[in-house]
């Protein structure tokens, strides 16, 4: 997750994670990917990944694709930070621990949800998970993101 | 990255990373990434992910998608884990971690080198990095993954 | 975390993380560090570290040294994955994930609470935090342990 | 690890980590679990925690204490970074992640050695581990530490 403010001139000044997301969607490795804006709090944001062939990591079982997986949490961390900011800033990701507990299959949407709890004058925590329902949790992810880099 | 040895009936029972990852540049998510087979040693094995528009994270700044170097730091992860195991046999990752030190941009080819530093009965311990050349390491990454999960 | 089920010959087979933990005091490096049990529930539990002056890391400044505190949650991790397994069996840390949100002063007690939010039959995950209080979070913390390593 | 420039004001501002360890060894935590300096390079400091009784975990196996692995690996850390940057200057711990490779046993010198491989304006990276010899690693450490929190 890296972005720099002037990337997002196109858009309002407060940060809006359903506009944000509305226009990533048609731009980059998201668009690629096909990341969607579900629902946001105070300090989290929720988006999905709806199920396309090319996120299968494993034809022949049908699991997919572990980095796309990450893929999507990263950018959901990243808007998490933007949320709880209230604005863009340009953000860096420093680190990010993924843990794995169950694999997603084709046909599957991936919702994650990614919450900023914690912010200093620097650097941004955030923790979250990418399920399919609240029964079926795949990944529980921690990270922090750089501001200003 | 989850694998099943059944998946792999195709290719020899002895672990071989360049006629496996000319397999696998063939399916899945790795097909639509287009990771390549580069060197291996007795623990390491090295992939990379040439530069293809669909990977840029941010269009303005030309920055690839985090989430792009993940799956293939996860993807040659797991071969480096078969290459120390000298066969296939099922794995998972149970937990990874990067710390990203500097973007990759638009039109770089990404390397990342795996090494599996470490193998008990049950758990196989990865690290290594995602690279543009020695000068310039995109990311530091360790992770887990469990033996017959 | 290192234990082994002989070690505990000398208290029920049905984990008890209070009688578990009025052992552990008198014990090792958790009685040089004066761990305390505080409370548990079905899949986690809290335990307490109160101040001594041997956990002060920098005198100049009486911040608590951040190894005591990562003691106390490795420990606490240890103990809410055998809360959820109900009984004593070998377990081993594989690795552990720290956050550090604020420093811990000379004077305060530290509590640890994790909760072991899943199982699966070789690992267990787990996650939690070290905190003053509700409004003071000192760490937070993820991590995997392996069963009968 | 938490330190502040104010703290090292009776040792000289460039940094020398035998000196800096010489003075360590005799004030908080450092001093109760006893480190000591080894040998420093350009940016990588090695530290020694010798055997002490209460840095066992586990009495009945003699297993250390992981705790105590982490907080000689968390001080030889911010020593790195402080060797690298060449000064003291006020930095903190923002995570670290810690695989845990084997055991060290009641009787052994753990010995840690930490490099500083990437600093920026703001975040440093370091990455070493915990071993006894070369033969018997017993963790492996990687985190980021914030300057000038």
């Amino acid at each position: 997750m890296n972005a720099h403010p002037e990337d997002h001139a196109r858009i309002a000044d407060v940060f809006d994670p359903k506009k944000f997301l509305d226009v990533a969607e048609h731009y980059g490795h998201g668009a690629a990917l096909g990341y969607k804006y579900q629902d946001h709090g105070v300090d989290w944001v929720e988006m999905s990944l709806p199920f396309r062939p090319e996120i299968v990591g494993v034809p022949e079982t049908g699991i997919l694709a572990s980095g796309a997986i990450i893929s999507l949490v990263d950018a959901c961390g990243g808007a998490a930070v933007w949320q709880k900011l209230g604005k863009f800033e340009p953000i860096a990701t420093v680190d990010l621990r993924l843990d794995y507990l169950r694999p997603a299959f084709a046909g599957e949407t991936v919702l994650a949800r990614c919450e900023c709890y914690k912010m200093t004058r620097s650097i941004a925590f955030v923790r979250g998970n990418a399920f399919i329902d609240e029964q079926r949790v795949v990944a529980n992810v921690v990270g922090t993101y750089i501001r200003n880099p």
